[in-house]
């Protein structure tokens, strides 16, 4: 069994490992998944987290499960649990739907390579994504992204982050702006990691700042990931993506959407029938993390959808690994070609 | 000398006490001002904090001082350094320059009365904005609104609050939605106590949900404060309320700042002409408070405007104690009126 190792998920002398997401940037500790069920708990816990990268570890986590020994019905069982695991993000929904065909049409045993094709496909496609995105790069942009969308969230060098590190490598001059993306901080404590570690310069901010950022043309794109795309290209991504886009829309600024076509849900007709997951009252009332945990609001009612869904008619460009992407490629079934 | 008592700073046997709203809303906790460089610090820490409400403290302390027996040199040197404790309030620079004047023309003791006078000003021009806030008010509104600007920030019941406080004592049907507001969350923190405080029922987002709560049409209008209002309708306010200005135009949402004379600043033409704070990158990158204190992202550069700015053409209407004034009311010169 190959070693597999991309920025926050491992598989050495076939233990799989995830980097414990929740304590970035202060702490690079792993957890060993010894289990779906406890695949299922660090998805849930946002140890794991990343649309891309979450189907990548649901996958090995089984393919680590059935060559433990599970049978297919217990098999069955674990994917099911994965699969309620992070409602919103479709692209765990496509790996394990082609984890059970593999299991039911070739045998359970063939899961095993499949969850490292995954893993591999998973690697080009972002290499693909970042490629097509370099068109949408000027030097000297400003490039606005929110949440994180790097090599933390992928299996490869990530989505919307990658494209930036991308241009980064290639020697264009560009300054990222980081939205430090409440309730969680993705930005705020990821993004920022991973700019450092590949030495990109960039400016945190807190969400609510981006519009005065732009007003002061200090953005010249806005680049963010996605966790669904339905097929008219509206999409869904981590709360707070909506207000940027009506936010370029005013200030008519580029707003780019990079993803996998493995992000791209068929079945999803429209922005309209995503289901957003709501989340603890708790993380709105303060913060938490390995950094401390603290709560400055009173005990009250909160909203706390994880996500908001973009429409379609908002998004100046789809960059996905299959190409560069307009309004009117997408109206004219771009992607549902592949 | 009498008493004189608002939520968030009062004089009891001649002593000036300012409310900690760092502690909000864990602690209640007063804290004495003895002198006006006391009150300088306290400005700056944000123990004391509301556009009009800085204000009226100044004014108060530079009475105390007065009566402490400071002569017109040393009064002359606290008032300057009043003055550069919040450079974009410009309710603060008025106060201080009816102080000034009285000082002057009228003799040193004349101050005394006069902050007193200014104290019970702020608290009627409260009642007035609340009153002409009404007429924008309906019946089972869902009213979002930014920082705070109640109780706690002025002398009276507040200014964009005030008016909400005013409709809920009506008996009209309403429901708040609280800005948490980043990176100091006066929202999140003070807003929210002062909604249960009243009774108000209200739920807490973060910033960057607005835009979401907007799309499901749940926000049927929008009042913030300001901090300063120029000759031509534009004004500063706490950072995202240009945000909240042009999501609010995307979803064809009316747009209201609540503010009361002393906040417009006939000497500033524009909105371009504002000087805007710029604060500690410390306040970014983590939280701090008597909640605790924490940081989540690494060190780096970050970009933490105190305030931004939104154009008069965003603005649906002024809700200001004169009354409440149009576009076309601020173009004909309403703001030059008084």
């Amino acid at each position: 069994m190959k070693n597999l190792e991309s920025l926050a998920l491992k598989r050495i002398d076939g233990r799989l490992k995830i980097l414990d997401q929740t304590l970035l940037p202060l702490k690079e500790q792993w957890i060993d998944i010894e289990s779906p069920d406890r695949m299922v708990e660090v998805i849930k816990s946002l140890q794991v987290r990343g649309a891309p990268l979450i189907g990548v570890a649901a996958a090995l986590a089984l393919a680590q499960f059935v060559l433990a020994g599970a049978d297919i019905e217990k098999f069955r069982t674990a994917l099911q649990k994965l699969r309620a695991a992070r409602p919103t993000a479709v692209n765990l929904m496509k790996c394990l739907d082609r984890m059970l065909a593999a299991a039911e049409t070739k045998g359970l045993l063939s899961v095993v390579n499949l969850a490292d094709e995954i893993f591999y496909e998973d690697v080009k496609l972002c290499d693909k994504i970042a490629e097509n995105g370099l068109a949408v790069i000027a030097e000297g942009d400003g490039i606005l992204t929110h949440c994180n969308t790097g090599g933390l969230a992928t299996a490869g060098v990530g989505t919307a982050l990658g494209v930036i590190a991308k241009a980064f490598k290639k020697g264009i001059k560009i300054h990222v702006f980081v939205d430090e993306t409440r309730p969680l901080l993705q930005g705020g404590r990821l993004t920022t990691w991973e700019c450092q570690k590949l030495g990109i310069p960039y400016t945190l901010i807190c969400d609510n700042m981006a519009a005065s950022l732009m007003q002061k043309k200090r953005v010249q794109k806005v680049i963010v990931g996605a966790d669904r795309i339905a097929a008219n290209g509206d999409f869904a991504n981590k709360v707070g993506t909506y207000n940027l886009a009506v936010l370029c829309n005013y200030h008519e600024i580029p707003f780019y959407v990079a993803a996998p076509y493995t992000t791209v849900d068929l079945f999803t007709k429209t922005g309209a029938e995503i289901e957003i997951e709501e989340r603890s009252s708790e993380e709105v009332l303060g913060v938490s993390g390995s950094f401390g945990q603290v709560r400055w609001a009173p005990l009250g009612s909160v909203w706390n959808p994880a996500f908001d869904v973009t429409p379609a008619a908002l998004v100046s460009g789809w960059i996905l690994d299959q190409g560069l992407y307009s309004f009117a490629d997408i109206k004219k079934g771009a992607l549902c070609s592949r």
